[in-house]
């Protein structure tokens, strides 16, 4: 006896989510932390920059001594030193002195402000004349200015920029905590279904789901493992499984969408005695996926049309997989939402979430939303597409003119 | 003599991008693409899906017997067969006649249309009743409906995403043909500097630029390779250079930004007979940049502030790189500019292009830019930052309350 099953709201879905741990963590190098994922905060351990330094090349000196200059009235100063790159000045300065810094050198004791080059006069090789006044502490970045010791800078959770990388440099972090990768295996579905490399006989079409997933899995910060073609069939399919669940924290399975197949994927996961969390999303397209968890494992059933498969894989799977890469947030499901302008009426069925495809162009200062109206079976829509449109669930379609939010795709 | 240089504008510089060119191709696994730029359009050799498909579970037809059918007056069919997944089905439709269709199978001869399940009753095993009638072509997916044999699918240059490796999947495609990553040697420079793992001496600070740049030119589809420090000093810089000239396709030379070892850098590039393109961009941070080329390869010296290094690696280094990958569009820097509302007053100094740091808050809908303001040394500005709002070389600042373009830093 079947158990009946709710057709969840999307929102409802990535509800869910929170529940999800992370699967463990590693160390890695700082040149392979690129895109990978902070387990453990980053904090200062001192000051930062570590001294006062010059942010000009020029003369250090005491701001009071350069009050009143003026070109008509240099003040003269006696240069009493170089501050040398890499090394912490030998003297100090006394009133009327100065010393020649270049940028990032280190202040001498007694100076508290950075005269520019263009500002002076070298009129001895121990005497300039300053012809501009500097405030004090100008031109200088004080110690402790950009950081200070004990803040944190990077949060767990933050997906690493080329930034980041730099920070952790600067605090000497070779290597870094982050979370691992999650392993997604993948199993395709379809008795029509042949591998790329095989030549479709009449009524057979090749395997596009696995690569889309594949690739879904990579962006979001998954490493994905290939569990092979399940046929339609209740053995073949929970024997696929047994083997991802040895090895994998997430699995999708992407087709079995006909009525048959579709009660295969859930009969398998019940002889594993997976937990359905849902069976039918309200999202168009992709309403047919269902979700289940084995413990701490996490199970999608996915919808075979490739343009069906693919948005569920960016609206619900991207973000749950982000999750559990330790993501955080890991909502929305995309980086960023581009405003726009639809460029005609998109109708749309209330009750469901829908995900039009669109492609974006810059028309007069404005970006315009055109969408793509494929059946869902097309992949085309999706590889000339820019973005997705979503329309909620109350909303009965779009008004041409009406601004719109758009997620675009990556990169 | 040094020569004189003009300083440049942004735009000017990324013109010159054109002029260089990608660095030749390579074969990789469809499971390797993500990311990778195409190198050769993709065209499919066949029309796609190559027959008639059902969209839907249901019930094959000839539309024209379903007219007029209703729940009070159903039409019966005759049910001759059901098609198997997979499997051209072994037998036609004549009037009057129905087969059972999973979705994606194979429409019968002289069907032109699907029932869906829902709107029949099944009478016999071999009766049903059509309670609502379907259109020619309905629930059926034709032949060459997503893409026609011959249709150009995939453009030279484009980065690819995951739906299109499902394509490239779709047309048989286990290896594709991309551009090869140019190999980009990275040269850390300044006698301030240590590397991560040492413990700076007082007037001393870790080499973070070369971590920066690393990220930078990964994200921008390169390959790093770290050339080492060198010393302020023209032997020390030519001969890393020299090293770097037979391994890499473009060279990155940070720090030297101080009047002296800015000098260093150029006289290196004119040693070995590198023509100097230009010397200063009207940037802000990041004017003290230098360009080169080499024959084919392309040598940059950038700033040695972090925030000025960083700035120059993502407005000219990555689309610089990215042309050197083959991407196209290689501009703008960035994939896509968000709308946002200055928070406050931005001044900037006309006859420069201002990229400030800055923070995005979304606010009652509204997307808030907040500037962070820091001297161009500071990491901590672009680690907190979210993107980079740019004020134009005419312009005189921001106002508060203004509409700006960010660029959002990735992911």
């Amino acid at each position: 006896m079947m158990a009946f099953f709710e057709v969840r709201r999307v929102e409802e879905v990535w509800a869910l989510f929170e529940g999800l741990s992370a699967v463990g963590t590693e160390r890695v190098a700082l040149e392979e932390a690129l895109g990978r994922v902070l387990a453990t905060p980053i904090a200062s351990d001192e000051d930062f920059p570590p001294f006062d330094r010059a942010t000009m090349d020029g003369y250090a000196v005491r701001a009071r001594d350069t009050f009143g200059a003026s070109a008509s009235s240099p003040v003269p100063l006696r240069v009493v030193g170089e501050v040398k790159m890499g090394e912490p000045p030998p003297f100090g300065l006394g009133e009327g002195e100065a010393a020649a810094v270049p940028t990032g050198g280190m202040i001498p004791e007694g100076a508290d402000g950075v005269v520019m080059l263009e500002h002076v006069r070298r009129v001895r090789a121990d005497e300039i004349e300053v012809l501009r006044p500097v405030s004090p502490w100008e031109n200088i970045m004080r110690r402790g200015e950009d950081f200070r010791g004990g803040e944190v800078l990077l949060e767990a959770g933050r997906r690493l920029r080329p930034q980041d990388l730099a920070l952790c440099a600067t605090l000497g972090r070779e290597e870094l905590e982050v979370f691992k990768r999650p392993v997604v295996g993948i199993i395709s579905t379809g008795d029509e279904i042949v591998p790329v490399g095989e030549v479709p006989a009449p009524g057979q079409i090749r395997d596009s789901n696995h690569y889309a997933l594949w690739g879904v899995v990579q962006e979001a910060g998954g490493e994905p493992l290939y569990l092979g073609h399940a046929l339609d069939e209740l053995h073949s399919l929970t024997s696929s499984l047994e083997e991802g669940l040895e090895r994998c924290s997430l699995i999708l399975i992407s087709g079995g969408s006909s009525v048959g197949t579709r009660d295969v994927t859930l009969k398998a996961f019940e002889e594993l005695e997976a937990e359905v969390l849902f069976h039918g999303v309200a999202i168009s397209p992709g309403k047919p996926t269902l979700m289940a968890l084995k413990g701490r494992q996490v199970l999608w059933g996915l919808p075979g049309h490739p343009t069906s498969c693919m948005v569920v894989a960016y609206v619900l799977v991207r973000p749950c997989l982000r999750r559990m890469a330790g993501e955080i947030p890991y909502l929305p499901p995309f980086p960023y939402a581009l405003e726009a302008i639809a460029s005609r009426n998109i109708p749309s069925a209330p009750g469901r979430e829908d995900y039009v495809r669109v492609t974006l162009e810059e028309r007069e200062g404005k970006l315009l939303a055109h969408p793509l109206f494929a059946k869902s079976g097309a992949i085309s829509s999706l590889v000339k597409g820019d973005g997705l449109l979503r329309i909620e669930a109350e909303r009965e379609g779009v008004a041409e003119g009406e601004r719109v939010k758009v997620w675009p795709f990556l990169p």
